[in-house]
């Protein structure tokens, strides 16, 4: 069987630890290498111990090196980090798909405004192809360097997909609440992921300032100039995985609630991570916890002549390292659900 | 000192033994007996060990009797009981401070539409005053029959009110998007509220169709007749305690973060558990948990031209029994804070 | 590749369901059906949302036309159920691997006396084969008809079975403190699984009365006959999947921890499954979530001269479903980590 | 009414905070001023926004300052700061309660062998009473320096007194096996506190070496001099606040349960704060939560001769703060009762 030797940069984040689960499992992928910059040599079963049985040892990150023993990296590493280490990958021939925010804005301004960061160059930002799997499937086959969606933009965008390119979205009417787990604040310490102080707690953070905010709009205004800003909120909720996205818009024309739901089932029909529920059903986040998947609800309230669309995701995985390995199928011209097809891990 | 005996029917909900809580370190109140209609002559401590040393036991229902022990009652039973029941108390003079949703709203046919059970009388609908108690004091203060708002209405409308009141709203603009932790559900067993099922999750129910937002709507309207329909959702969060209601509104008028914030600080400045919090600061629903505070927050996004305003409660308390106690104090005179002024059980 | 058609009885449960999600992943096993004494029809997505794209109906039991349609049959059903349906399977010539208590005891008064139901025929009990896999693979090998250990048993023998081997502990002496997760009391409704009531809770239940206690003594006693009884005590924590066992005992004669360890990493150096983690590291629960691990730590105190053995595993895959498919791949000839191979869910 | 000005030194911590609160309803105690090394001049409600309305600045340490302010201190601070702070307080003529492990052991070397710190001078260890308030109360009432029980001792030392005391306990029979929640483990950053880390998890820490053990043995030998080690260990759960200790032993004679339940009613019956449950019952941790309750169920295993004795506690109220007030309440001769006879907190 085709085997492609992959490396990992970033293995002891929450996002490449997830990575190593995947790859562990998939019948074409194999883990040769898991890199980091800091903990040379050290066994990665010292940093997480339910991989006690694994022989890997942290190596060091010396791209020419990496270039001689793995054809694929993944760079599961911090927005400011990839900016500078992802083109130097790139120069050495080797294929990346980079889960950093660092290459999915297309404007060196707009990231500094937002991240508070310096940018990659514009050359290098355009190098990088947006892999939200579903939407740009074909740009990511021919791709040797994919920017791997965020984990809110990849719940919102999947929701909204359909409506923006319908282009039939009021401008600037969407509102969009979301709400994340706590993995997805990374496995750095802080206060705020203190077990006693966000245990039996919900929390609103970065309020109308998200880095995610510019992720969305650009790639909504992509499918309809005209739809405008979105508001964008996030709350940190007592569990560890799932996103959830409870999101509003006001349509240009009115649509009974049977027709919106024929436009979604019709748009995901052929993309097998997505599953639009039934109409009056809605998704939540332990349905698609530890899966690839993507469960979407809808309704339309006549009172308020506002649509609610819902949409779930396992951060880590359809947020983060499914979607990674979901384009890295793509790019390799596997078939796209291997070693990601897994079911919910349910309850 | 002054003691007034009180009854509590439907002490083994959680609204029920919140009352126990607060009603057992209140200086005035009394708990004289507690009622339940199924449960006659079991001791308390039966169905709550965590009173193993309380040696109350159930008492039938009899208002007749029930008037000859206490003169208020705590009526914390379900919608649907509370309509008959407590017209049958009134009758007998007894004061009365209802829990339940079947006197909220003034309008027989909204009460059936939106709660599918028949609705008590106009007479008696009437005969009700809404208890929220930081706007409607004056009229608590001279009553004998409290309804007691809902949790998510009390969340919402704090949050809410100083906007109404100064009726720059755009009519139909508003959206609330409300988290609850699992209490809210009742004590009733449930698929929803099995530990399992829900711990590790995050999810929506009732979209578009939660029966408080008629109650919502009518109290926003007694304040600014023109601001229209709300659009309402309510999801389950996997906690004990905690209400977050984040809502979004488009203002007639542009004003700067700081002339909003300062209309809330005033509106709220002699009101001792409203705790608007300082510019840039958002409440978590820990910070009060187990007391009867309510924290705002809000921001005013320049990109989208609309208000974020973030409101928390514990539902146990602000959101039912301790908001019960208040209105009880305003209403037999006592010093408002009494017995609900305890800090947030933190962490 | 080998296709063997399976079918599961009891798919509604926990246990159920994860079977659904292994054998879903394995390579040669093939969910025919999935059969529900009384819900006949209803599609299995209705019960469980999660697996909204599967088309499987519920099916009613009738043992001949299963023994048209599959080759081995899961019955997941509970204790008092299988001990009369399992035999009407057998005698259709099916091949079983039962999850239920029902065949593990070998003695019909024992089991009635602890089950408080009536046991299975003593000629059906002696027909099982009790599949603690890493023990007894050549009996399982062999066998067509499977009694899978209960999940507190398999966590507390992986943990002893090196001393009770050895026949190195003093009779009587043995405690076991075990803990658990939620789901492991099902996905029937009850009070003590009600999500306000055990989270952020602790609770000890069925103090020294637990059904699984003659379960743990047969099987140390045919390692060591002497070992006498243990005790053995059950606690309620506040999480979905895991279980620890805490054991302590005296030892015969004095063994430095470094002996003792060795002792155990021989016992389990070719059990693919059981990770005898290094000295001075103790496993924890989350280590092993979502997989087939057991893991094992162990200390000898000097002051008290006494071993303490930690054993951790995920109550529904090594307690459940992971061991009933390690099971039926030894039964069947597969090898035996074929579906149940996926690393721990972590975090 | 009597008004005694108090201090805290170490309010940023969970116990600190927790005194907070119960100081806060105090009848008798007034919060002069919260101390601090290290944030001098900082408002308490940056550090806990729970205290919004609070105005209390953090002060610095200056024990001739603070004696002329107050005349109790409270010293909520670390092993190693209280063995230097607490005695420059006493020189100063303050009245003491420390939370720290410095005095409760009567040895320096012991102190050293488990602390691995510096002790304090015999002399001061002497100076000190420690505060089992329900034992201890004689000694307790007629001190100005109070050393408070840890956590696990109080569980431990409440539910075995009983028999300790009857001398009934075979020698080195003892194992506690000892759970609690998170908050135990402090508010300061560690990865064993990440949320995604513990949350859903189960750990087993410090095996045979928690500290407390010397605490627990050398007060359990004053009421019996024979009654030997005892093995303790300790287990982190997923939830904030709670300790469960379950604790077996063997007894020199055989007992009936009915008989150790009378021992055990008549030993607290006059302890306001210990409710043995009624036989049959055990105790959850939630049970107590938020009050300075100890709760103790007991049981005997006719198979293993060997009791069962569970007793829960709030880990910062009965194992912290709520017994520091108990202690100082009888140190000043308030009723024992005042400021911590709320109720648990419940759900």
């Amino acid at each position: 069987m085709t085997q492609v030797n992959v490396g990992i940069v970033g293995a002891t984040g929450y996002g490449g630890v997830e990575l190593i689960r995947l790859l562990d499992g998939h019948p074409h992928f194999n883990i040769h290498s898991v890199y980091s910059s800091s903990q040379n040599d050290l066994p990665i079963s010292e940093v997480y111990p339910h991989l006690s049985h694994f022989a890997y040892k942290l190596k060091g990150i010396n791209p020419k090196e990496m270039a001689k023993e793995v054809e694929l990296v993944f760079t599961a590493t911090p927005s400011g980090v990839s900016s500078k280490l992802v083109p130097t990958l790139i120069n050495e021939g080797l294929k990346v798909v980079d889960l950093s925010g660092d290459f999915r804005l297309k404007d060196e301004e707009l990231y500094e405004q937002w991240y508070k960061k310096p940018s990659a160059s514009l050359e290098d930002l355009e190098k990088a192809i947006y892999g939200l799997s579903e939407w740009f499937a074909d740009e990511v086959s021919s791709a040797d360097f994919i920017s791997n969606p965020g984990c809110y933009p990849t719940a919102t965008l999947l929701g909204l997909a359909p409506l923006a390119q319908e282009k039939i979205v009021v401008s600037n009417s969407i509102i969009i609440d979301a709400k994340s787990g706590i993995s997805g604040a990374g496995r750095g310490l802080s206060q705020l992921a203190h077990y006693a102080e966000i245990n039996e707690n919900m929390k609103i953070y970065k309020v109308n300032k998200h880095q995610h905010i510019p992720e969305i709009e650009s790639i909504l205004s992509r499918w309809d100039s005209e739809i405008g800003n979105v508001m964008f909120n996030t709350h940190l909720i007592p569990m560890t995985r799932g996103i959830m996205t409870t999101m509003y818009a006001q349509l240009k024309e009115e649509k009974s609630i049977e027709e919106l739901h024929a436009l979604y089932v019709q748009a995901y029909e052929a993309k097998p991570f997505v599953r639009v529920r039934k109409l009056g059903e809605f998704p939540s986040t332990k349905e698609v916890s530890g899966s690839n998947y993507c469960d979407i609800g809808l309704d339309y309230d006549e009172r308020t002549k506002r649509v609610t669309i819902v949409s779930v995701i396992d951060n880590l995985m359809k947020g983060a390292a499914g979607q990674a390995v979901h384009n890295a199928n793509i790019m390799l011209g596997f078939e796209e659900n291997l070693g990601i097809n897994g079911l919910p891990v349910y309850p």
